[in-house]
C-alpha cells in the first residue's frame, strides 16, 4: 500500500456520490491540493487543510523540545493553506494521548502552535481529546481567500516559469544533525549554519504573507508548497497541469551545502528530496517573470529563484550544464516512508 | 490528567493571546461547545467540529464492521454539527495506518464514512494520511448556519423545561450485547430489540433535521448534543447558561431496559449515564414548549422527550416520586475513560 495507491483508492469512494447527484455546488476545490476550498458567500472563498503529526514517526517527544513540535505541526498546515493563496483564520486540534503522556509536555506543545497561529492572526477554536497508543497531534486549519486570487497547483501552462520563495535542502539538513544529537555536530559545520539548518527543521517559517503577495498577481498560475520535496511536488503540479518541467538551477541552502558536505552527502539531493522545507513552489506566465520577481525582491528582500520552466512534454528533467536526465522523485510518500 | 483539567489548561493557553490582542472578530463561538464558529458573510456563519476514533479505545478493528465504524465516526461529528442547528458541508478525514492494517478495511471505512455524509449533503473534501501505532480516524466536519439561528449550549434559562429527541441508553445496551459478541445474546432479549441496540450503537443516527427543525425555533434556548451520557452533558449545559437542573423522567429506551434486565444492570443508569446515544439535548422556554412539542412530534413522528427544568440553583438533581438526590454525573470522561 503506497499513499498514492491509497489516495485514489479512497477519493475513488469519496467522490462517487458527488458524481451520482451532481458535486456540492459550493465546493469549489476537494481532494488533490494542498487544500480544499468552499465558497461560503458570493466574493469569498474559505478554505481547510488538516495535517497529523504522530510520535516516534513525524517526531521523538523524548528528546525533541514540545514547543518546537508544536510549531511545526502549526507551521504545516499553515504552510497548506499559504499555498492557497489564503489568510488563514482558525485552527481546530486533535491530540491523542497514551497513559504516560506528560501534561507539562502537551501544554508546552499547545504553546507552541498557539503563538505561530497568533503570529498569523488565526486562532484555535476547538478540537478533541483521545486515549492513543502514541501522542498524536492531528491539526485543521480553515482560511480564506478571495474568490478571483485562489491558486490551485493545476493551473501551470508549457514555458510558465517555475521559481520558488527561497534556498531549499536546510531542514534535511537539520534532520540530520537531530538525528546525529547536538553533541555530535558534524565536523566543519559553522554553528550559525549549523543553527540555521535545525530552525529550517523544528520551526519552519510558512509563508503566508508571501503567499498573499504571490495569489494577488494575474501572472502567477499555479502554486502549491514544496514541503514533500521538489521533486515529488514539482511532479505533482506538472501533472496535475497537464505538463511536465525542466529543472536548470537547484537552490541549495548554504547550510545544506555545509551539513551535507561534512556527513559526506550530496547537498542537491538534500534540495531536490529533503522535503519539510515549506517554500512556495509557483509557476508563472514567462512575460510576467521579471517584473513579479523585482517587485517580490523589494516586498521580502530576498530573491523569487527561478528554477526551470513546464514544458509540454510529460515527465520531469533535470539539465546539469550539457547533461540532461531524468528527475526521479524520490520526496517523501506518508507511507512508504 | 482528566479531560476537564487538560481542556481548562489548554484553553487557557489558546486564548491567552486572543485576550492580548482582541478576540480575532470573526471568531463567533471558540473552546467549549459542541462545535466552533466564525462568520464567512454578513448573515450566516461555519461551524467546525472534530472528533477522533482510535482502535483498541473507541472500536476494535478486528471484530468490528469497518462500513460501520466508519459511519459512526461520521455520525459523531454530524451529530455536533446538529447540535448547532447547522447544516453539514464538507468533511476532512485525517487517518493514522498501521504498519500491519487492511487497505481492505480501510477502504470500507471510508465507504461509511462517505455513505452517511453523503446522505446528508456533506462532501469529504480531503484529508491526511500518516504512519501511527494504531488505526486512528480524526475527522473534522464544517457546516453552516444562519447568524440568528445558532443554538449555543450557554443560552438556557431557570425554568425553562428540559428535552430530548429521544429515548437514551439503547448504545449502551448494544455495546454490552457487542461486547459479549454476536453469538452469546443475553437470555431473555427480544431479537428486535437486540438488533436495535447494536444499530444504535454501531450505526447511530445524526439528528441533523432534527436539529435544524429545533434551531429555527425562537423558544428554544439552548442546544447540544447528549452524546458523553446525559448526567454529563445536562451538567455541561446547565453550568455553561449559569443554572442547575431537575431530572423529573428519564426516557430509557426499551432495548436498554431489555438488555439490563437481562445482565442485571440498571437500565436508567445506561439512560442517565450510557453516553454515545446522540440525541439532542434542548431547553426551551416553558410557555413555547406544548406548541413546539406538537409540531415537532407531527414533522418527526416521534415525541420531543420533555425530562425536567433548568433551576436557579446550581447542580444537578433527579426526582423520583417523593424523593429527591443529586445526580452525580457519571458519563464519558475522555481520558478518564
Amino acid at each position: 500500500m503506497t499513499e498514492n495507491s491509497l489516495v485514489a483508492a479512497l477519493r475513488a469512494i469519496v467522490e462517487a456520490p458527488a458524481a451520482a447527484h451532481g458535486a456540492q455546488k459550493r465546493i469549489v476545490l476537494g481532494i488533490g491540493d494542498d487544500a480544499a476550498a468552499w465558497q461560503p458567500s458570493r466574493s469569498h472563498l474559505s478554505v481547510i487543510t488538516t495535517d497529523a503529526l504522530v510520535d516516534g514517526v513525524h517526531f521523538i517527544s523524548a528528546s525533541m523540545d514540545a514547543e518546537r513540535i508544536g510549531h511545526r505541526a502549526m507551521a504545516a498546515n499553515l504552510s497548506d493553506v499559504a499555498a492557497m493563496g489564503a489568510r488563514p483564520v482558525l485552527a481546530t486540534v486533535t491530540l491523542g494521548v497514551p497513559p504516560d503522556a506528560s501534561e507539562a509536555w502537551i501544554l508546552a506543545c499547545y504553546r507552541g502552535m498557539t503563538a505561530l497561529a497568533s503570529a498569523h492572526d488565526a486562532t484555535i477554536v476547538g478540537g478533541d481529546i483521545v486515549r492513543a497508543p502514541a501522542l498524536t497531534l492531528s491539526l485543521t486549519v480553515v482560511g480564506e481567500v478571495s474568490r478571483t486570487r485562489l491558486k490551485r497547483r493545476s493551473a501551470g501552462r508549457p514555458n510558465d516559469v517555475v521559481a520558488v520563495t527561497g534556498p531549499l535542502g536546510a531542514s534535511r539538513a537539520g534532520l540530520e544533525i537531530v538525528r546525529r544529537g547536538g553533541a555530535a555536530l558534524p565536523a566543519g559545520v559553522p554553528a550559525e549554519l549549523a543553527s540555521a539548518a535545525v530552525d529550517a527543521f523544528e520551526t519552519p517559517a510558512p509563508r503566508l504573507r508571501e503567499g498573499r503577495f504571490l495569489a494577488a498577481s494575474a501572472h502567477v498560475r499555479a502554486m502549491m508548497d514544496a514541503s514533500d520535496g521538489l521533486s515529488t511536488d514539482l511532479g505533482r503540479l506538472a501533472a496535475a497541469s497537464g505538463c511536465g518541467a525542466t529543472v536548470r538551477d537547484v537552490p541549495v541552502h548554504p547550510a545544506a551545502t555545509a551539513v551535507a558536505e561534512a556527513v559526506g552527502d550530496d547537498a542537491r539531493g538534500y534540495a531536490l528530496s529533503g522535503g519539510e522545507d515549506f517554500e512556495l513552489l509557483v509557476t508563472v506566465a514567462p512575460r510576467g517573470f521579471a517584473h513579479l520577481a523585482a517587485r517580490y525582491a523589494t516586498a521580502f528582500g530576498s530573491p523569487l529563484v527561478r528554477i526551470g520552466t513546464l514544458d509540454a512534454e510529460p515527465g520531469l528533467r533535470l539539465e546539469d550544464g550539457a547533461e540532461r536526465r531524468e528527475l526521479v522523485p524520490a520526496g517523501w510518500d506518508h507511507l512508504g516512508g
